[in-house]
């Protein structure tokens, strides 16, 4: 159903140039080695910019699916983020069943009801105006968790801050969702929703500490400017009003 | 110190093809419209691919500095990532002083020593041999931070959520982590590290939570493995592991 299955036999379904992987790399997450480290040339670093400039928190999605493969591809390219230890926490779960689907819709209008009451008089109308999520017509959903209870990574770095099994399935969300815009595809990260409500929804293992539910589709429309500075909720800020010196 | 004060005089000094951004993209961090979004074509999907595989969490850096203008376009970048509510709550502390060097140095070795003796007996021995930062070398040394206290964002998608403001600044991490890489600059993430007692070296504001501490710099190998699986810490698991369906 997602596409999956097929993505082993099928890895190269969007091309295959020179500089690609091979099979065996999709599979495996490494590369052959042929000369050394590739040359990221001045070409690369522009694109990889617009990249980060184009990509999206997604709301509004085209009802199509992804195309066979693509969900498979975009998760092993996940797998490739760093991870504390190299535990590699994440866990991602993908979710087709309607019930389910409906069950975090409705976890999602309660939690959003009482985001708005929280909101000031004066923000009330426009918060009640954004489209926060895209759970009507993405075809792809998928969950993430970081599970806290894994031995792997033998607790390396997590003594002092046991967050980074948490950060580290974040890096893996956002390497999945750069990844997802370079082929065209929009993602949309919900937070409004009850971590221990999803959990019981999704029937996850205990430990599993609730990252973020996500839409994975074709976007409706592409865009520089984030969707929030668009409606007027917010404006982004220079780095100067970020940075201090020690 | 730093070159961010040269940076916004020289932000092109890597080169400045026709798809570069202009002076005023850098400063704003937006694009000029030119007929809508980019293309991401399947040659740069496959080096975006290659970027992940070689991008390491590195611990053996070159001293030489980072040219002018470096570590600003790289936090400049950061700056494009996803946030909560668009509240950008990442905070950057540019590390000079060698007295607060030593000081997080020092922190270091008492975490490191109590995380030592927290390994199991049979591995205390490989653990000892692990070289797990760069603080001697690295030219640049950044500590993160997230403000749980900003008001920017007003609130939203942080009401169930509140973690979503550190998970804002771990996306601004990973964004600078791959925009360094494709430079041939490598990055290095320090959590064994008290972070009360980071947040005292650096005299940084109330509220503000440690995400990590970035050793910054060229590093002295390359390579398409990490570090801990060459050094047989732990191995990478396939995909399959961290993946259900519901």
């Amino acid at each position: 159903m997602t596409g999956l299955e097929k993505h082993s036999m099928t890895p190269h379904a969007t091309g295959n140039p020179p500089a690609r992987a091979s099979r065996q790399q999709v599979e495996t997450g490494r590369p052959k080695r042929m000369g050394g480290p590739p040359d990221f040339d001045a070409d690369f670093r522009g694109r990889l910019r617009d990249l980060m400039i184009w990509r999206r928190d997604v709301r509004r999605f085209r009802r199509e699916p992804l195309p066979d493969g693509a969900l498979g591809r975009l998760l092993q390219l996940a797998c490739l983020a760093p991870s504390v230890g190299l535990s590699q926490p994440w866990r991602f779960v993908i979710v087709d069943s309607t019930a389910r689907r409906d069950a975090i819709k409705q976890c999602f209008k309660t939690c959003n009801a009482e985001a708005l009451s929280d909101q000031s008089a004066e923000r009330t109308s426009l918060y009640a105006r954004l489209k926060l999520e895209g759970l009507d017509d993405a075809p792809c959903q998928v969950a993430v968790f970081a599970d806290r209870s894994t031995s792997q990574g033998h607790g390396l770095g997590r003594l002092t801050m046991p967050e980074m099994i948490q950060y580290s399935a974040v890096l893996a969300v956002h390497t999945l969702w750069l990844a997802a815009r370079a082929e065209g595809i929009g993602v949309g990260w919900l937070s409004i929703l009850d971590p221990a409500r999803v959990a019981d929804i999704l029937e996850v293992p205990p430990g599993w500490a609730f990252i973020g539910y996500f839409c994975i589709g074709y976007p409706k429309d592409e865009c520089d400017t984030p969707a929030l500075e668009q409606e007027g909720w917010e404006a982004r800020r220079p780095l100067s009003e970020a940075l201090l010196y020690r």
